[in-house]
């Protein structure tokens, strides 16, 4: 059920930063932490947008989340970097982590940092859509707390480690893969048991090891790993890099955002940014990358496909289109929010759209 | 069919080493090529072994591939390079890139070098087993002609484009992710075909687009990409890294290896190291993955599964079967082998295993 309101993205993320602060977070670092929620809700990743907030200040509120920690460098080379967190917000951490790689990366040609003891850090694209700006590549990583069964196994694991790979174009949106190594994101689970409704076969099995469509039995089971075994090794090197040589936790001990409320999560994450200039000149790079669009958008297509698309081109074009026409939450979201303002004495009435934009969405 | 003779791996390489210098390969760089495609008939991965000295042969003899080339850094940063293979071999191209990639990573912590104007380099798992020796990890591509469909396509665009991820272990084997992008890698379906074996649903779709299960048609249509539209993203970051951005071919500009004989491959591959010691200390790093995995290992399984295997270890147990007991070729390959000793006056039989060893495979 989604509500028939629709909110500027601006003025909600104005919203969440605001929220944040008077839950004791800097100012600047709930932007970034804002930001990057609100950026998932407008390019339609809702499984990871303002949805995320109520859980966000929860951590904060039971001290699950040190928004007063210092972040700082452990470990420092010409091109690597090991950053410890301090169990600060994941889009702060990652943001700092990101920063520092981006620099590495202008200088030696690549930047590549580990980061410890942080916490969910929202989506990967919005790590490379930063990069993108300065027209760095990327390639992002970061291990979650266990959802998903090893080949052979039955229980979960394993994270979804998402995996997000950022590429800037000429005359096309840039090349943006962001994706869980599952079948589907748990987000999307989530959304589904939220909505009463079911899951398709194949996305994951109940507690028991057996397939289920049942979106409450998936989640008190295992997401499945996307492509069998190689997606349970694609996630495992994830883990990996992200986790074991990083010093943060892995595999079982990533701690769960929701459940565990003894420990910080202890998430890990690692950022490639490479300068495509070191390789070959930008411009013709961007000439490369459109003529390669261009000629998979050439190829004939099946019987009922309207075009072949690029990954990251569903969120861009959703993204325009929220921009402009507003973002509508589901009721539950929308409740909770009103709900956080009233604790902090904010009215999330005022993140409404003004009337003369609320026509249609039109996604 | 496989003939029933036993091969020492160490006479096989050396007759596939001799027949390239032969054919005016420079030892050196004969012995590397030899070795790599031998190395993969030791873990079990025969699609890409001794199968492809014939082709290899071809392509040098049809002036497809220059064994004379001046393999050369057209750019070079602290942490990357560009490398002209010059259209020598793959494997002796990637050898240097490699070794260049490593040296770097020793330095600043990274190495990143991009490759163009090369040839099939035959497995990942070569380069991250090379780099493992001195206990660095990799990340490694290579695009390849085109053989999958995009999403929503109906003919081959991009390769199964593999993708290797090497890490070492303490007490056990390497972590060593080596995996085409596609359900099953294309020689898979080639070798089904010269067996006049079936393949499952799934694995591709012929060339009008309909899902087939006959391992001809599949090689006239196209295999296709893991976890559809994610597999799909994945082998496209591959091409664009190794391809777009090295200045090799990408799509439909990587020439097809045994259709193609007019113009080079232009294969481009792309080469990622890091020093785990610029993270964490490799001893530390080492007990932490011995720890991963046997948290994994001891999961709970599913009810006929007898082990959970982490990746790479299937491949290192046949390995050291086959050093002990020999390797068994295809009849067909076996002929070929042949053949090529005849043609270059070397005897296959010269590599058969001493009758000492010749008793059970045991794999
Ligand atoms: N922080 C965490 O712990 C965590 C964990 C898992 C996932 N995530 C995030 O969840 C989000 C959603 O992941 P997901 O796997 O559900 O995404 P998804 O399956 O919706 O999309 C995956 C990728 O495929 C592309 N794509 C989709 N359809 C396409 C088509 N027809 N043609 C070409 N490309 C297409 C998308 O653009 C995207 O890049 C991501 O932003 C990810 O970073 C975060
Ligand atoms: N040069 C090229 O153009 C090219 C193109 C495609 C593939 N290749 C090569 O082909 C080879 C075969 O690729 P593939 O995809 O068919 O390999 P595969 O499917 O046999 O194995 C893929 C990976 O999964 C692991 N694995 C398999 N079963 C497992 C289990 N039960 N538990 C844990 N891990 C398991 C393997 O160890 C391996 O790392 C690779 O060496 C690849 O580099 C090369």
């Amino acid at each position: 059920m989604t509500s028939s309101n629709k909110y500027s993205y601006k003025k909600l993320q104005d919203f969440c930063s605001t929220v944040f602060v008077k839950a004791g977070v800097m100012k600047e670092q709930a932007d970034i932490v804002a930001a990057s929620l609100v950026q998932a809700d407008l390019r339609g990743v809702d499984s990871h947008g303002v949805v995320r907030t109520a859980i966000y200040l929860k951590r904060v509120e039971q001290k699950m989340i040190n928004p007063a920690a210092d972040i700082h460098i452990e470990k420092e080379n010409e091109s690597t970097a090991l950053i410890d967190g301090g169990n600060h917000f994941g889009a702060v951490v990652g943001d700092k982590a990101l920063k520092l790689a981006m620099e590495k990366a202008k200088t030696t040609g690549v930047g590549m940092v580990g980061v410890k003891n942080s916490n969910h850090f929202g989506t990967g694209a919005y790590y490379a859509l930063e990069a993108l700006k300065q027209d760095l590549g990327t390639i992002i990583m970061s291990n979650a707390s266990q959802t998903m069964p090893p080949t052979g196994g039955v229980r979960p694991f394993i994270g979804t480690n998402p995996l997000a790979v950022g590429i800037p174009c000429g005359a096309y949106q840039p090349f943006l893969l962001d994706m869980a190594t599952s079948v589907v994101a748990r987000g999307k689970i989530i959304v589904a048991a939220q909505k009463g409704e079911s899951i398709p076969q194949g996305w994951a099995i109940d507690k028991n090891g057996k397939p289920t469509t049942n979106a409450e039995e998936a989640l008190e089971g295992s997401v499945l790993p996307l492509g069998g075994t190689k997606g349970y090794g694609i996630s495992m090197f994830i883990d990996i890099l992200s986790g074991v040589l990083t010093g943060a936790g892995f595999g079982k001990y990533v701690h769960n955002m929701y459940e565990d409320w003894e420990k910080p999560q202890n998430v890990g994450h690692f950022f490639i940014t490479f300068d495509i200039n070191k390789f070959i000149d930008i411009q013709e790079f961007k000439n490369r990358m459109d003529l390669y669009i261009s000629d998979v958008k050439g190829e004939p297509r099946g019987e009922d496909v309207d075009e072949i698309l690029i990954p990251g081109e569903i969120e861009s074009r959703i993204s325009e289109q929220r921009k402009k026409n507003g973002i509508i939450l589901p009721l539950k979201v929308e409740n909770e929010l009103t709900e956080i303002g009233l604790k902090y004495g904010l009215s999330l009435k005022d993140a409404l759209m003004k009337k003369v934009c609320k026509e249609s969405e039109g996604v």
